[in-house]
């Protein structure tokens, strides 16, 4: 029995806000369950140094959590001075699986800027964060074809992404922080809507995992894309 | 003609909501119009080295804002390394003020923690943050009286904060982002729900203001005060 | 009884030296009784990035402390790596201040960096270091204009601060370390020689402060910036 | 074809040369071909704070670049004051890896530090680093036995790793740094000497991977685990 | 001929001033002819980590200059937030040096901090520290023995120290900022006062210099020493 | 007797390996007894900012320790963020140092980077580093002559290094960790290999050192400047 009570291949309620900010060319707030993260997309009309005159774009992400997002307060990153390696690390995983949904030569010379901020945390932040941003990615996209900075697509496909995991033996979707805190193992899958994988990370945090177990949360992960990427497809639609 | 067609004395929509994330002991989403700050409070039952055993407790604060919260990104001060200038000064402010509202001896060897970060600014956002983190410390300190933690009234009183300026020649309440940008004169106002002032910090942008000018902003703050604290009390009550 | 022996409105001996280093276009020894600031002005004939080609100067401040300029010794902002906020927001409030005093247009694609060091602190270091280093910009001004840098008058006016406060129930003029560490109330009052207001910043201690002790105290600044006017005139006249 | 001539099944030769250095409890130099990495595993007998009085040890693990390392310099971490977000990531998981080999409550209250330095790149530098990091904490683990330190055996298993990827449509094994810059996809692979999976981290460089690809992929990294368990099982009784 | 029309062996005018500030045990203000430094030396009653139990005590220097002491200003340190790495080597001279006059276990469990800050530069700031920052120290020891603080003589001898160079092919005795900056060699001497070195740092800036080289600067160096001895000792008598 | 059993006058065994590592223009591990340290020279076609434009190149060096290079591990400087000062005087030390082999005009605007990484530690790591790095200098020099990047001959003369001190009274060469951490003095001589002097750096460690243990220093280092350029030229000649 799951604490929530949900069903092994049971997604969290999710919701997909978008326009949540004013300012942002993109900006979503996302839901999965408790887990509440502002994805916002901002468009700067150049790209970094190491891109200029190549003729293509970039996207980049920075992930966070205020302080208080979490059950006991974090100190803050900016006025410790460093950001913590989790950060880092997370921040790198959105930025190259969003990557993998756009046609960085479609974009031009266009960047665009992803912010994930978690404002309530309950297990499961970065696949939240990935799946709501690329629904701000997708604003952003518009905007950009809406005021004539890209002429082409560069949008490629949508992707999404869950967390899956082995709870008390068995496989398990979309874990809150109840099930994540003691899951023997948790894994990221990021895949595109038309069902390829963008990354997939997997840790084993007590017993090593078996390739049961593997095919077992990959295929929770597969169906649950799906609803993912119909939740994605209505929010745009709204 | 204020650019939001308000008069010189009114404030903006002022919106207080309470419980906003689930995790901090004081938690408050506050709106002054499209100035969107969430303050949370958070408990920590021992104070910092400075203050080990004597008998007292401390109220600090942080302020922050995320990237997108205006017209154009700024750089995430966690990934930079550094606060900007103003956010520490902003963050000193607050802190400053929010001990003023308590008796620090009666706290006990607490120390209550204050968070706040825009998610959306429009102007104002120092004052914005004072009026609901007062809010938001007023619960943290029902919290730890309803647990046991202390047993006096730590509240000396509430506290609320605005700006006033002049702008365009005159005195008006409140400044939003088209207002601030460009009036000769800011002044922030912290007052105690009783009319004594916390704290005035008031700049020229431009020429310099005068005796009779610094009156008039500070008659338009006054009567405000009052009109914050009561919005204060009905969300305390709520 | 103020601890020095002073009346209510009297200031400590004011003393400033001129050409007090060797290197700077503007370089002055202030002294506010026992504390004392050194105060350099040095000229770039550049500006920064955020200028370029707009036909503006700028004008910069810094604010340090050596480290036993107290009573006991502070660690070093540079061997620790990061400046306090303490020392962040004085040295915004220098520039602001000063900048008020220029005309920025007239002034030129020119840079006047200020420099305030306190070497001996005995309260009122950032209203000396103001003092002090408008009469070291007043100097590097007319370095600009007899090295053919300048054509105009950028200098629009002498700016003076001072700070007053509330002491033992009574407002008192220019604290010196032994009162302001008691004080209830601290303002310090920038203001330009014809008595408009640059910049005022009031602070309650303890309890909140009246709207009668807040014009008490502005009396005394206001007849202290005459003083001090004069003698920043007399310095750069002698 | 792959570049180096292998077979897709091929590992490059595989050195593991213990005791390189003097000074460290453990000390390996690990070469996968042109890859070389000094591991080095650092007794301290005490834990870090967060484990204090728990009565259970801890590994951690620092991985590094020489700045010439690689094709061209890269700027000296040290230097610059600041550690990219890859070596962050790397870091973390070298550290998490290995404890996974490890009981930590048999380890009582001793740290093992690891330190993965690369003197030279060719690719595969993570996996070559806990490849050999996991001889270097079982040298340091004979150390604390031989020495009394610890009573019962905190090594539970040896675990190895290896980097499989898609080159021109092909599943190959232990890329070399001429195939991983063009690959398709990169998948590092942690297991356990019994077959388990520690970890598995798969990034879709360009296309998205299928569920074929996977499997292929993961076949030949059990198959090189096995060959890398017994290289590292010959060094230790060597 | 040198710039200055001083002879070779003949030193710039040194005055040594006591009680310079007034909250440090021991302040100077050295000067060699405009080569000004002020010196502190603050006690703590305590020693660092490292030390403590030891029954022994420590001295720690740090030295820093003004940004305008010198031609054009430099970046201030504390607001780059890192010091130079010119600054790190002389802070770590002016305390290894003064170290050398003191008996540590004599100075019991106390330490002594050594500022340097350079308040205008001429050439030669780091033996002009040094040569002050002796006789700060004799004050902050005489201080602790008048306070009752250590009971036997911390202070083995004074030290002194001065700079030599090779300009124009000959060697000459405390060269100022015009030779110093065209100078072919530059060689630093600490010495006790009874003609022992404590440290020598020689550097050839254009060709390397010879033996017969050293000798000179060395012979000049010495006779110097004598002269600094002796107006360290008038200055302590005065 | 030395504790190595060697004659006063002995250098360890000095070995100096060419092409140690393959990415690098210059990489040689030099070893000094059981100290090791690899030095690489890379070459950059361009100059840092401030020399751009002048026709000339530049010659810069880092350093650095394996954390586990001694015999206690110490502290990554990349993950602390922050270099020692040790590390920070021994960089410009060798930088310096190397400098004075080279002709920078006809070296061109071209830049070699020096980076000595101490893979073991044994007593002196500084002089191993620059005799070391000296021969990568050459190497990479080659380097730009063989691709036609330099006309000229801008190795003006090659230069070794190496420590003295004095050890239980008398003076000896070479001292490994067990006599330099117990010496009494530790001198540091740079030389061209035609005797001349490029930097000398002494200090006493406990007692004064004499004008007669200076001279007793620097014959020893003249004596082994000879079989080191001897080494270093066989080297070259491999």
């Amino acid at each position: 029995m799951r604490p929530s009570g949900r069903t092994p291949d049971q997604l969290r309620d999710v919701r997909i806000t978008r326009n949540y900010t004013k300012h942002a060319e993109g900006s979503v707030l996302v839901e999965f369950g408790d887990t509440k993260v502002i994805c916002t997309a901002s468009v700067e009309t150049s790209v970094p140094p190491f891109l200029r005159g190549k003729g293509q774009g970039w996207v980049t992400a920075e992930y966070g959590m205020l302080p208080r997002s979490t059950g006991s307060r974090m100190q803050r990153e900016a006025a410790k001075g460093k950001q913590q390696g989790r950060t880092v690390e997370i921040s790198r995983l959105i930025g190259r699986s969003l990557r993998a949904a756009i046609d960085l030569t479609a974009l031009g010379e266009n960047t665009i800027a992803i912010d994930c901020d978690v404002i309530q945390a309950d297990g499961g932040t970065r696949t939240a964060s990935i799946t709501g941003a690329c629904v701000a990615l997708a604003d952003a996209i518009n905007w950009l074809k809406a005021n004539g900075k890209v002429k082409g697509e560069p949008l490629k496909q949508m992707i999404a992404a869950v967390s899956v995991g082995i709870y008390k033996g068995e496989a398990v979707l979309d874990l809150d922080y109840a099930e994540d805190s003691s899951a023997e193992t948790d894994l990221n899958v990021i895949m595109t809507e038309t069902g390829g994988f963008v990354e997939i990370q997997g840790t084993a945090e007590g017993e090593a995992f078996t390739p049961d177990e593997l095919n077992a949360m990959l295929a929770l992960a597969q169906k649950a894309i799906v609803e993912l990427s119909a939740a994605q497809k209505a929010a745009l639609a709204g």
